[in-house]
């Protein structure tokens, strides 16, 4: 008999493609499904169009619009219409802009207990409430998933959270979520997938269960995976899928890296305080403060339920007179159960601003609180300025919580609520009739209606990159210790806008560290082919974006060489094809100077063969000894120029 | 027995204080109510502060927020808060954000018969749908009709537009207002109001005139008036507001200085093209085209009806894949409206986005349509680029149209939906019981109970400026003629963001024609006291805004010498104490060169006495008599250094 295995290990053993299920080891998985928004979808269709993707080789790929739907001029709208029209050519579901977060619509319409979903979204393991190993991953990544590659991961441990009991009144999901929290901070799950399991689990149900899966990412786990048993058929016969339904739990007497009990009587009302998810504490220890906002919605409390509570709370009530009262529907579908319920008219009556279903304030699109003002919200994070305000005071809580305080203008403890105004917590009881409707999910088309991609004059094309040559070239910049994406490519509302326009995006390239690296840059491509940078330790940390590799790339570097990377900015680097050399010595380091030329010798036999190459300072006449820690499929990326050209190899052999 | 009246004789008349009924004349009114929103509240909070108010004078003033609604940082937030406060430290009414537009929550909860309404906005004339004289102002007059003194117009003409018949079947009261435009196009009503009558009138009731009144502000009309008769009361006891209502009707035999014959049943589904509202043609002669928008709300059509017969049409089916269907219902009260009688389920289930109560794409905050593509809405305008995206293609039609187009993907008139869907006309019939909810409008507190103004970081006071004083100093800029208000102090969203911070929107001053305007200014102002400003003929045409005036004058302008001036421009220099001299020969101007230092002549006793003043150029030893052509009260508003210094002497004494 073999060993007994968790839902976990069933869920990579059944997708595994490449290596070995060893904890820290890299392994490929398989991918069945994929989810891309709007923020990072554009990036993802321009490289499906660089790989010259026929079609999407998964079950099913869905591109979402909810991140961007302020369109306060072309560009957002823009998008929209591209990235229809890449869904349609490439066969793939497309979520209409105001039909919601995707997150919440992929577990109601599409989710499937023991398939796979790579997401270009971090709470993509939102829909690992259903059995499902849900990963959230850089675009290029999902791109790769889209064409049929298999998705590589460090293979994780598993930290077994075992539910016991029933929540009390007043208490839900996510005071259950801000427990794990308070005890593993905002790394304490790194490295893990969190898996629940035990006999609480009958007290929560699926979307209780998808607003614990969202917030796993706040502890920095792989993802979180709950058991596919009977609540999960009940929901998803109530949202017409009963026949998908498969049954998925871990084996008896299955075993977990790690082990942690969680007694669901004992959570009581829970508020992260600014400005970190992992920031719990009671919300008896901060009550009474006064409020600006009350703010409910969000992948992290986006159930039916959610807004329920919120609106028998406030029924018959009217807010505080200083608190905006934000509703932000997680969508259409749940927009109609919510007017067919009397939902929206209890909260419209009592003050509620109804916004578009959508991410909304959530990701910093709107409802900013203003200057030295409390924000509640139930979303799913609270980071410095992420709500557009500076210097924000943004607090995580359940919706019973934002509730009870929209109504009294100061932080409450909903169990306040029985006291002050005489009522009783309002028992959930899932709806029995659920509205359903996927008209504004455009299925993918037949392939000979399949029409051409549209690019309003904002979207370009990725550039084509050529193959790894050897170079002569300046040191345009020497930079000192943790050089951050932010710093190679920062972000924010003057850069970001320009995300699908490598020419465009590729002037704000370093111009936090030289304002004229752009111009310096060209002038270099012209003059001598391009370029390299010279970094100290720690290079390309922070924020994973792409395009810190992208624009350099587009701006002709042809080599990095830094005393170390930060593992992400590293494999960027590598996936769009420049090649980031290492110091073997301190002093070589110091020994360069901004403005020398260098070429490395006979760069295609150093990366293909060795682990080592030589490098020519031809300006001082000196040699340095340079390292590289490539694997195999990575030395082959760098001399192709980078993945794409790799995979369109491939795919012309 | 006395000259029979119309109605904009008899409201002009009960409401004169100051000078005589003849047409172009000056004439002051006494101000009843007033409206204010937010783009523009702010300043006049700030010059209400600046005129150290007690409180509102006015019978009822109602502070809105409804333009600025989306929060990306803090300073809309902050606006809200600082409305607030100002709007409870004055003794106003303050309808909160998200609880809706402006002038049809006007038009419901407070506008009277036979009552004079000014608002800082240009639509302010909608409420004259109820027998009520609305007219729209620039904020300092507003400011000044709070403070209860006389609103100043010229005496308009009454062009009289009498109604016959009744509207065809899928023809309502936008196409009827768009035929006004197609006869009268944007500037055929300029001074005059427009006064509807005649038995077609009974066919449309009070939110159908609201339509028409509120678009009359598109031919240039001073405001529009319509009777208030049976209907207004009805509509006003289905407002919960029965005893408000007074009869208004013109006497028997009252004449007008122009009259109109308007046959509704000759009346067409209309559509006004890009890019002006006067662009009417039937939609037939456009019909077929491609869209990508079709929205639905504005203080054009704001109506629970117009909501209603949208949904009716959509009932059912769902929108073409390629429309962006955006619903902005008018306020709260509406969406409650819409929730209890399924107008809101069969929106959304159709495939609407529904945003939040307010004025929105309307005026260019968020919705703007993709690049190339066509919008059609119930907007009022359809000015270039007032949507957000460069060359822009939106066009202007009724209800109808829009959610008959929204259904086809094209431009369609809605009488084909009864072969293309077997539909029949929806025939409406107002509510019978209307939800009324006023529960976000907060009232004035009690004196006693009015707390302080709060101001966040970028809300600064009006700043203080001192009596008409001599002065000798330089030209620091020369400029040809039409410089308008645009180049003065440009719009846009680098620079309105700090609307209510006039040091800093002042760094802004003159920067499209000289980007160190601000930095020379701040020196000329610390070396010599300020300076001066040369241009040739209409200098500050365009938009009205006043800060084309205050900032200048914060920079230490002195006085500006031109060949002429337009109107508002030139009389929001006098209102905040800038002399507006002008040339009386052509050579003079040519003879002064940028950087001469100039002087006037006992400048006091100049603009006191007579209408002529002695200008020195010290550089060149030469002089040049200047004119000007300033009333006693607007002499005294220059020599006390603004008018709001006029008002703060008039108080003391």
């Amino acid at each position: 008999m073999s060993k007994p295995l968790n839902v976990t290990q069933k869920l990579i053993k059944s997708h595994l493609v490449e290596g070995e299920m060893v904890p820290g080891e890299e392994i490929g998985l398989k991918i069945d499904q994929t989810l891309t928004q709007d923020a990072t979808g554009t990036m993802v269709m321009l490289e499906l169009e660089a790989m010259e993707l026929d079609e999407a080789k998964t079950e099913l790929s869905c591109q979402y619009v909810d991140h961007n739907l302020i369109q306060s001029d072309f560009k957002n709208p823009d998008d929209h219409v591209f990235l229809k029209s890449a869904a349609e050519r490439f066969g793939m579901w497309f979520s209409r802009p105001g039909n919601g977060v995707s997150h919440p619509i992929e577990t109601e319409r599409f989710a499937i207990p023991g398939k796979t979903l790579a997401g270009s979204d971090s709470h993509t393991p939102a829909s690992g409430c259903m059995g499902m190993l849900a990963i959230g991953s850089g675009g290029l990544d999902v791109a790769f998933a889209i064409a049929g590659e298999p998705l590589f991961i460090k293979m994780p441990k598993v930290l077994g959270v075992e539910l016991k009991g029933e929540l009390k009144d007043w208490v839900s999901a996510k005071d259950v979520v801000l427990e794990m929290l308070r005890r593993y901070d905002v790394d304490g799950a790194s490295g893990y997938v969190i898996e629940y399991f035990g006999e609480g689990l009958k007290n929560l149900d699926t979307m209780d269960r998808h607003v614990i899966a969202n917030m796993g990412t706040e502890m920095g786990a792989t993802t979180t995976v709950f058991p596919a048993d009977g609540e999960i058929r009940r929901f998803m016969e109530s949202q017409k899928r009963g026949d998908e339904y498969v049954e998925l739990l871990a084996d008896e007497g299955a075993e977990y890296d790690k082990y942690e009990e969680l007694i669901l009587d004992d959570v009581e009302p829970l508020i992260a305080l600014p400005s970190s998810p992992g920031n719990v504490v009671p919300v008896r220890e901060v009550e009474g403060r006064d409020i600006y906002q009350s703010y409910i919605g969000s992948s992290a409390n986006p159930g039916y339920r959610d807004f329920w509570i919120s609106s028998e709370i406030v029924k018959g009530k009217t807010v505080n007179d200083n608190v905006s009262f934000d509703i932000n529907p997680t969508s259409r579908q749940i927009i109609e159960n919510m007017v067919k319920n009397d939902v929206m008219f209890n909260l419209v009556q009592s003050g509620a601003r109804i916004h578009q279903a959508g991410c909304n304030g959530c990701i910093g699109m709107g409802q900013a609180p203003a200057t030295g003002q409390n924000s509640l919200r139930t979303v799913p994070r609270n980071f410095p300025d992420r709500s557009g305000t500076p210097e924000d005071s943004v607090f995580l809580v359940s919706p019973e919580t934002a509730a009870a305080s929209a109504l009294t203008g100061k932080i409450t403890d909903p169990r306040d609520l029985e006291k002050l105004f005489n009522m009783e917590y309002p028992k959930y009881t899932p709806l029995k009739e659920v509205i359903v409707n996927t008209d504004m999910l455009t299925p993918p088309k037949p392939k000979e209606e399949r029409g051409e991609i549209k690019k309003g004059p904002n979207i370009s094309s990725m550039p084509n990159f050529g193959e790894l040559e050897d170079f002569e070239v300046p040191v345009l910049l020497k930079m000192g210790d943790d050089i951050s994406t932010d710093e190679i490519l920062r972000a924010g509302t003057e850069v970001l806008p320009f995300r699908s326009n490598i020419p465009e995006i590729s002037k704000f390239t370093l111009d936090v560290v030289d304002k004229n690296f752009h111009d310096r840059a060209m002038k270099a491509k012209e003059e001598h082919g391009g370029h390299v940078v010279i970094a100290g330790e720690n290079y390309a940390q922070g924020s994973s974006r792409e395009h810190a590799a992208i624009a350099p790339r587009y701006l002709g570097q042809r080599a990095v060489i830094a005393k170390s990377y930060a593992r992400i900015g590293w494999q960027n680097l590598v996936n769009f094809g420049i090649p980031p050399f290492e110091f073997t010595s301190e002093e070589d380091y110091n020994d360069i100077d901004q403005g020398d030329v260098l070429k490395v010798e006979n760069i295609r036999a150093s990366i293909e063969s060795g682990n080592t190459a030589k490098l020519v300072n031809v300006t001082k006449g000196t040699e340095y000894e340079v390292k590289h820690t490539l694997s195999d499929r990575q030395r082959q990326a760098v001399l192709d120029g980078g993945v794409i050209n790799s995979f369109k190899k491939k795919k012309a052999s």
